[in-house]
This record gives C-alpha cells, sequence and structure tokens, in this order.
C-alpha cells in the first residue's frame, strides 16, 4: 500500500527478480530514496512473473512487462500509474482503460547503441582480432598491422533519430564528421548534411562507415539494396542496428564478395532468432548480436522505474509518458 | 632545389617510398599545394632509405628517421630544416650542429591512442569475442550475452599528459567520468581529481578501469604492483600503453588469477619484442598488441610534414619545433 509520501509497487515482469533485485541495489547506493524516519520511499509490494499474482483490487503503481500488464489492467480499478519495461507499448495502448498515467523505458537506448556501434567501428579501425590471432599462434607472432583510423572519416547513420542523435557527440569525439538519411531530410544538429531514400547512393558515396537505425515502415523494405551496397567503399563497415527488414539480404552478401565493402556488423534479422543454416552465421566477414545492440538490461529499467517514481512520489511530470490519444 | 617560393625536399627513412606515396596523395587531395602557374609547391627531389644517397652539399629540407640523417646531418653546409618521422630525437639532438629547424612529429599519438583505448574497453563493455565464439560455433549460438556498460563508469589514467589528455573528450562523450594521476598531481580540465604516486591505491580504488601512460623514469619502475592491482574491481579493464617497466609482471600475473581484476590489455613490455615463451602471450585473459598502440603511420608523418611545409614556404612558425638547449 502507498504510504502518505512513499509508493508500493508491484514488479509484474518475465525478469522481476532481476529488476527488483536491480532496484533494492540502486536504492542502496543511493541513500535519498528513504522518508526522514530511515522508512524508503519505495516499497515493493509483489515481484513477480505470473499475472495471476497480483493483487488487482488494490495496485495503484505497477513496473511490468506491457503484454503481462494487459491481461490485467482491466481489473486494476485502483490503478494510477504504469511504469512499462519496454519502448513499444502496443499491448496496453491498444486496450480500452486510459485513466491511469503509463511510461515507456527510454532514455537508455542511445547510450548502449553508441557504444555498440563504436564497439565494431574501433574493432576494425585497429584490427583487434587480427592481434588476437597473431597473439593465440603457436608461437604468437609479433607483428605491426595497418590500421584503419576513424579519425577523420564520415560516419553515415540512415533513420537518424533520437538514437542515432546518442552517436553524434562520440563520433567527434572521434574526429569524425556525420551524415544522416531520414524520412523528412530534416537538418539535424552535428552532422554535415542530411539525406532522404532518393539520395540514398549519394549518401552511402559520402559514407566511410554507415550505421542503419531505421525503423520497419513500408517505405524502408528492401531500401537497402544493390545500388547502396556498391556505393560503399572497400574498407567501410555496415552495421544494422534497425530492422532486418530494411535489407536485401541477397545484395548484401553478393557486395560482401565482390569486395564492395569490408565487414557487415548484423544485429537484426527478417527471423529471429537467426536460423541456424542462415548463410549470416558462417560468412567470414559478417558479425552477427543478436538483437542485443540497444536491448535493455533490469539496472536500466531499475533506473528510469527509480526516477519516475520520485518524480510520482513529489508529484511532479514523469518522464516518458505514453499518449493513449497518438498511440505512442 | 627550392624555388623561390617552393621547397625541394629529400625524404629518408625506412618507410621513405611509402612516406613519399601518402604526401602526393594528400597534394593531389588538398589542391592548394600548388604555385600560381600549376606546379607543386613541394617537389620531392629524393626518395632513399641510404643516407650515402643524399646530396649533402645541396640539401635544404630533409624530412628524415633521426637516426638515418644524424649519419650525414654534419655534411649537410646548406641544411635549413629537418622533419623527424619520431616524436623523440636524441640522435639529432645529441650533437653539434644545431644552426637549422628541427621539428618532431607530434600531434597525432593522442589520435591513435584514443582509438586504441576505446576499441578495447568496448570490446570488453560488450564482450564481442563472447558473440565471435557463440558466432563460430557449430551450431550457431543465439543468445544474450551481459554487458557491461562504460556509461557511469570512471576511466583512471595514469601519466595523464598531452596524450592521455586527448581521451578524455571521448570517455566524457560515452558518460564516463576521468581521474588522473600524474607526478605533480596538477588539476587538469576534464578530471574528476588528480593523484599521485603517494595516493595510488585510492586513484585505483575510484577507477573503474585504468590505463597507464607513464613514461619511463626512475620514478615509475615498477609503481604498478600488488597494491595497485589488488584495489582494481573484478570487472577491471587494465590498459598499459605507456611502458612495460611501470609494471610488477609478477603481481601483475598473480592478481589476474586470483581475479583481483578482469582483463590486462598490454601493449608495451620490458623487452620487446616480446619473447615468445613469455606467460602474458599465453595467458587468456591477457591481450597483447606489439608497440602498435599509438604507432604512427606514413600518411601521419605526411600530414604533419604538409601542415609544417606550408608553414615553411609561408614564413611562418613551425609546428612541434625541437629546442636543441633544452633537448626536448
Amino acid at each position: 500500500m502507498a504510504s502518505s509520501k512513499g509508493i508500493s509497487v508491484t514488479i509484474l515482469s518475465d525478469e522481476a527478480e532481476d529488476i527488483a533485485q536491480a532496484i533494492h541495489q540502486k536504492m542502496d547506493e543511493n541513500g535519498d530514496c528513504r522518508l526522514d524516519n530511515g522508512m524508503p520511499l519505495i516499497h515493493i509490494a509483489l515481484v513477480t512473473s505470473s499475472p495471476k499474482a497480483v493483487d488487482t483490487a488494490n495496485t495503484q503503481v505497477l513496473l511490468a512487462d506491457p503484454d503481462l500488464a494487459a491481461e490485467i489492467v482491466l481489473d486494476c480499478h485502483t490503478l494510477r500509474w504504469i511504469q512499462s519495461t519496454w519502448a513499444g507499448n502496443a499491448p496496453l495502448l491498444n486496450l480500452a482503460k486510459t485513466d491511469y498515467l503509463l511510461t515507456g523505458l527510454k532514455g537508455v537506448f542511445g547510450k548502449l547503441m553508441r557504444e555498440y556501434v563504436f564497439a565494431y567501428l574501433l574493432q576494425h579501425a585497429r584490427s583487434v582480432s587480427d592481434f588476437s590471432t597473431n597473439q593465440r599462434a603457436s608461437p604468437p607472432f609479433w607483428k605491426t598491422i595497418p590500421r584503419f583510423p576513424l579519425d577523420g572519416q564520415t560516419l553515415g547513420i540512415t533513420g537518424l533519430g533520437n538514437i542515432g542523435e546518442a552517436l553524434i557527440p562520440v563520433a567527434h569525439a572521434f574526429g569524425m564528421k556525420v551524415i544522416g538519411l531520414s524520412r523528412s531530410g530534416r537538418s539535424v544538429s552535428g552532422t554535415e548534411k542530411m539525406y532522404t531514400a532518393e539520395t540514398l547512393v549519394e549518401f552511402a558515396q559520402r559514407s566511410d562507415h554507415v550505421v542503419n537505425l531505421m525503423p520497419e515502415t513500408p517505405a524502408t523494405q528492401n531500401l537497402l539494396s544493390y545500388d547502396f551496397f556498391r556505393a560503399l567503399k572497400p574498407y567501410s563497415v555496415f552495421i544494422n542496428a534497425g530492422r532486418g527488414s530494411a535489407i536485401n539480404e541477397e545484395a548484401l552478401l553478393t557486395c560482401l564478395n565482390e569486395q564492395c565493402f569490408k565487414h557487415a556488423v548484423l544485429d537484426v534479422f527478417r527471423q529471429e532468432p537467426l536460423g541456424s543454416a542462415h548463410p549470416f552465421w558462417h560468412h567470414p566477414r559478417v558479425s552477427v548480436t543478436c538483437h542485443t545492440a540497444a536491448e535493455s538490461q533490469p539496472s536500466d529499467v531499475a533506473t528510469v522505474f527509480l526516477d519516475n517514481a520520485m518524480q510520482f512520489i513529489l508529484g511532479r511530470p514523469l518522464h516518458y509518458r505514453l499518449d493513449f490519444e497518438k498511440g505512442y
């Protein structure tokens, strides 16, 4: 139950235990989450992955996976706020109940994406796996390997929106220029130039490396095809961390084999998990990750929840509030 | 021969051909290196790795490895300027001839070092080699692997001087804090706090990851020993790109085996090349690179030379000029 000042939260998630542990850890580190009498401001009433376990009659605050919350939310008559563990929240936005605050998980993906993108760009810039191969050889091999510095190069970002913008200051810190491609082509601070689908080839020609972050829409289906990959450079790294459907897979493999570009780093696929016979797994110049580029972790959920819980307790506006009317 | 406006340069280096090619390429890209009549402002008179081949009587401008230049410089009576291909220039600074301009290779190492350091920090933050292992398994393995985000962590830099300062804006762009350790402990812009050898353990305790860039001096010998490595954290990455002598090797290996820290990335060693039986090569939690973290390449030499050549032609002060009196 909510105290006069604190709140009581039910955690309903496939990762409920890990999220609860992350919340406890952050509250321990951050002494100000307490009332004057030393009681915690935030009380965890229940930690469960089962919607049936939730005390729907008395639940005011839920921290929940939206698909699980959707099973019970119509019965939660005292509900005031759901902090979702997802960015997208269709399961809840599509229901008739709209008399509560719904907040999404946001503000964490850009921070994750920038580490992913530069991990792989730098892995190639500094030939990390070649040094590792030489080290593990018998006998090991002391040898300089050419570098391909990012300094002075141009990073192209297709689907340059909120998440992509988080890459820009990092690119600048490494001495890179940034260009972008978006539906509108509207100017974005920190970029040299913005392009649209109509000028995709020119965009690719001007890029040294390209990161795709485009969402899945009818317009992005197979947008990155032969023209695009052939316009890259023999040293270019292409990273797909948007959606698998944006890529013509045959074009990607053909152009990689024709040495049109150096390496593909693929995090998203038309079918996930990627089938074990898929050629992407087995190509020496493809790196596969598992839709993990900007996958939130329990500690990210805990951070966003605790920030918002303090806003809630203090009666201030919540971050990342979703609009039932607009549907996002 | 120098024209009335341009200069004629002799390239004397073990990498003379590669440097000449890089200079030609950069001049082609950069159209303003030409006289009004279309002749290049910079004429390459000779490209050689042999000091004996140099026309000492008429050489005014040398772009040279300082050990090779030292063999002939006393005979170069019309010499006006040597651009060295090295940062350190003891072979020339130790000679009696001081009636010419001597410039070093500088301003390129910070840009190289920041890419090296973050390549390896991010490799661990994003478990790049674990994803690669899962991809190359048979059948391949679709699996999330925990991340260790740099965001919010603290980077400690021992020997924080010019090169280390180039890491600070990158660390900030990734959401990291920076602390430093130097001989003086003097404050450095962008750091949270500076430490000295006396407070080394406190420095290590406050760091999440540590990069060593200390030069070799009597005071730095074996400075990083048991106390230091035991103060790191089980998830810490330690990078040595300073000098091998700063490390007590036995302490490093013992503490690594005791899981005091996660991984050592070593670029410099007491003896180079590192002997093939040395345990560093064979330890699963050590990455060895080959004194390549900030090794200049012919294109770096070309960039510094061309910038300085334009200064020389225009009668402006040269960058990175060395002082024969001070010896650096």
